[in-house]
């Protein structure tokens, strides 16, 4: 599942778009993610701070004039959230929820209303778990503590969070041992990742990105938080799940060729 | 390790080389690859075959003179290994052994003699075994049978055999789990593949062996037989290493980028 990035008022080129309320901008950038690819619309405001509740309902109801696809509401502020949710339709995803108790405690009982999908953060309390055990047990209790509350095993996204390579030793290995162990304990649940973080404060980010992304398909990761206008990157993406198995008859790899999808760059 | 494929007279650029014997040009290829990143340089004149023991042997005084490096005798012709090993120098490699029974009876002595490094197909008498649990029985034998007569299991590189994803379904999975359980059950043995076979038959050939590099590498795969010369392909191989923490602090990774040893594209 590709979860489209564009959508994000930390970007530059997209902040004025929701400050003005450009309806159309917005709407063309939604349609440009669908178009190349994207399952997933995201929609994120939180730089507007105590706006973010009116502007994330203002997105929701924008994209939803201009795509089919389902929405990624990419907030972890219940205010923003309870706002936005009555007007997001269906298959909704909730991005993020963590295993902090008061995010876990406030976000609850919105996934359980809308019977929404949901990401999950393998963060508790405190520091950031460094080892792939650490973040098995924390996603192994987020996954059980929502699965008993209700929510079922295929709604649930779990991110076991990057971290720079540049600082971190294990680097992509924490990633790919972490949705290994967890594939093989709950399977049945989605992993997924944002990319970019892999790569901070290296030379030819988009580079690093790209094999990361190679690395974290073949070890079974299944969903993306990415720009999927960026054709490289999906180049990588049809490439890496052929290799992986999964793709039959690498299908969707020729598909994807034949559409122009990807650059073969 | 990185094993430079360019010298192969399969390739249509090469063939006139070795056939008009033409040392400077051949020289320069070698150079080029060292250049470029090779440990090991590949020599294989297969394709001149009654003549391939006095080519090889040429091919080997020709590059011993031009590089300090190695050098990886591709070949399954005993004779053709005979007459080329005395000129071969140290850490010679011998490119291949395989576990069927004539091959193995035939390159075994050669390979003591010369206190050689190997490659070792995963392939059998009969056809090429289509699972990872067969190729791993397969392989397993053979570093059994290569220790027991006294090679030393770092001097093994097991090729785990690279078939065409369009072909097999499995794909590239295969692979990356036979060198993962070979690892697991045989600690210190090396294992090698070529990349090109994987992508045969499907369209943007060079983007799916990038990719395929950056999964066997997360798998553990720690030598390659590549064009070294492929400043994108290089990027594919620095980029996965770091990733799969096969290189501190990404120290590889940003020496090769200031030395323009691989392409961000």
């Amino acid at each position: 599942m590709i979860i489209g990035e564009l959508i994000n008022s930390s970007r530059k080129a997209v902040r004025p778009l929701i400050a003005e309320r450009d309806a159309q901008a917005i709407c063309e950038v939604a349609a440009a993610q669908v178009k190349a690819g994207a399952d997933y619309i995201d929609l994120n405001c939180g730089t507007f701070l105590e706006e973010e509740p009116e502007r994330l309902r203002w997105l929701v109801e924008t994209v939803r004039q201009a795509v089919d696809a389902p929405l990624s509401l990419d907030s972890p502020n219940p205010q923003a959230l309870a706002s936005a949710l009555p007007a997001a339709g269906q298959q909704v995803l909730i991005n993020s929820i963590s295993a902090e108790k008061e995010r876990f405690r406030a976000l609850l009982p919105l996934i359980l209303e809308y019977r929404a999908k949901v990401v999950a953060l393998c963060m508790a309390d405190g520091e950031i778990a460094q080892t792939a055990e650490d973040r098995v047990m924390i996603g192994g209790k987020l996954i059980e503590d929502l699965t008993a509350a209700g929510v079922a095993l295929d709604d649930i996204y779990l991110d076991p969070l990057v971290q720079p390579l540049s600082v971190s030793e294990a680097g992509a290995g924490v990633i790919t041992e972490t949705v290994r162990r967890i594939r093989q304990l709950y399977p049945g649940v989605h992993t997924v990742c944002g990319l970019s973080n892999i790569s901070f404060g290296l030379p030819n980010r988009k580079l690093i990105n790209r094999y990361f992304l190679a690395q974290a398909i073949s070890a079974g990761m299944d969903s993306f938080i990415l720009d999927p206008t960026d054709q490289k990157l999906m180049g990588a993406y049809y490439a890496s799940r052929a290799l992986a198995g999964q793709d039959r008859f690498c299908g969707q790899y020729l598909k994807a060729h034949r559409r122009g999808l990807y650059s073969g760059e």
